[in-house]
């Protein structure tokens, strides 16, 4: 038998009181379809976002094999041990899953699983990119509400997430390996140009030279990118999560952007466009789903992408058809 | 008294026939807002698109002051004197209009302006980005059953008109000015991962040896880039426009760009996925415009908005309830 749901209340005031037992329990409401799950986690986020945003959030991105696990919990260690409290969260969508993300493999971080100071939560594993991101993006604000200081939203670097990630997180760091070419294959261009840092990893032994060959050839070329909107120059560092060296660096790289963007307004301002983001990129998302899984409209649509595709019809043509079909249906059902 | 339409085959004949009047008159119809004009343009589309796809299409950007005007007559000249027939057109947005396009200029291009193998279009003045790049889009396929075997599409290199034109050609050029910095500051991040050649301009006189410095930056940067989808190593260039000099290497090097995509059947899987794109990018726009050009929507959005900004809110719920809204007036009003 299925556990009793708790009142909306008794979940807030656990998460209030860092429970972290009842702050799973509400971020599986929130990560479920089940629209009365739906409506209690919606209910708990409005009464916890009074008590949220509080947190340093910061996006950690890079390909499978560059050492992000280690990276996290080397990271995450250098934090919990001075006092922090670290919430690990992930956007990687089940069709993603197998390309590598860390988090469903939580042994790789036995240090921090173990940690009471860290909380390391999955990525939601259904649902579209953009379904996956808006619940982890609701997931931060339990966490906050909870104490968590510091939040690293983890993806893999390979997909469209990173984009998704950018629009919630205050501090975006890519890791690296050396001996740039090779490596670059799996990061999707124009990633390099969101990130606030660009961290080498595995700088350690005979690999330490390579590293700073490379460290220097990505601080030239982040040097030929267009300027930043918050007046930061991204930075390019070294490290070997490995062996914990570089990570305090790293650390206060992040802390001198956060001193900066505080300073400069740009930290509130970016806050507040994600929140309207996150309302926007709601709505158009859900206008999009209403009419794409619409049953009717969907052979319709193949049937008339063939169409385009042999040229017997414009883009154009076969969109107003498309859509003048889909308010018909909607006027018909309703 | 305005002039009476011809009926859609009239147009359509003419633009077969390669007259130019007769093309710019369906192109102002392409341009109209209103529906009886819309209708018979898209009549024409239709009946033109057996006849379209059979020219090069060729986005050229740069920031005000690189000399995009000098360039596009300069390549321009090359392209007729060799037998080309060229079009160009513009995506700009009169909101950019200001920033400094050159096509509502055309008395930069006095040359090609009265070339008989060169046909010049302004940017449509009004709309949406969105809408000012679909009928663009759409006049490409007019000019192609015109018989122009070469188009420019030319933008400002501000604005996100670049993502537009990117899916509308089948190469991207990105004019530059040599001394790396400053110059940058207008081009927005991203675009240059976009550029299938980047070319820097005025390199002549005292320039020169400041434009080979470039050359050979943007050269390593690039490098640091990850593959592209087309396998083409995306190239860095010198030209003067000014003095015709350099202009011969670039079409070759597009000539070469377009060999190697025929070959390896990129050229046309890219335009394949470009008609896909603006099937649905023009379904996802309508979609977005019916809901956010709702008037009783527009004051509950902007109010909505504010709450969520105020922390009052959260972004899901605000999304929420304003698409629950929406809905249930579309039920009511029909």
């Amino acid at each position: 038998k299925r556990k009793k749901l708790l009142t909306p209340d008794a979940y807030v005031e656990g998460i209030l009181n860092g429970n972290i037992t009842t702050l799973s329990q509400a971020v599986t409401l929130v990560e479920s379809a089940k629209k009365e799950h739906q409506e209690i986690a919606q209910e708990i986020i409005t009464k916890c976002l009074p008590y949220s945003g509080k947190s340093l959030r910061i996006g950690i991105t890079g390909v499978p094999g560059v050492g992000k696990s280690t990276f996290i919990e080397s990271m995450g260690k250098y934090i919990t041990k001075r006092g922090g409290k670290l919430a690990v969260l992930a956007i990687d969508p089940s069709s993603e899953r197998s390309k590598g993300s860390i988090l469903g493999d939580k042994t790789r971080m036995e240090e921090l699983s173990s940690d009471p100071n860290a909380y390391i939560r999955p990525s939601p594993s259904a649902g579209s990119l953009g379904g996956v991101a808006r619940k982890t993006r609701e997931t931060i604000v339990l966490c906050e509400a909870a104490g968590f200081d510091t939040i690293f939203i983890e993806t893999v670097g390979v997909g469209q997430s990173e984009t998704m990630v950018h629009s919630m997180v205050d501090f975006f760091l890519l890791l690296m390996l050396a001996g740039a070419g090779d490596e670059l294959q799996g990061i999707k261009r124009g990633i390099m140009e969101m990130a606030d840092a660009i961290t080498i990893n595995k700088a350690d032994g005979n690999n330490i030279e390579k590293a700073e060959m490379a460290r220097v050839q990505y601080k030239n070329a982040l040097h030929l990118f267009p300027p930043t909107d918050s007046g930061w120059n991204p930075k390019v560092l070294t490290c070997s999560a490995f062996h914990h060296i570089g990570i305090d660096k790293i650390w206060d790289t992040i802390q001198g952007y956060v001193d900066l963007v505080k300073k400069n307004g740009y930290f509130q301002h970016k806050r507040n466009e994600q929140s309207k983001f996150w309302m926007y990129e709601t709505i158009n998302d859900r206008l999009k789903s209403d009419f794409y899984q619409n049953d009717a409209l969907k052979t319709m649509t193949k049937g008339f992408e063939q169409k385009v595709l042999g040229e017997e019809m414009s883009s154009f043509v076969a969109a107003r058809e498309l859509l003048d079909f889909y308010y018909q249906s909607q006027k018909n059902n309703k």
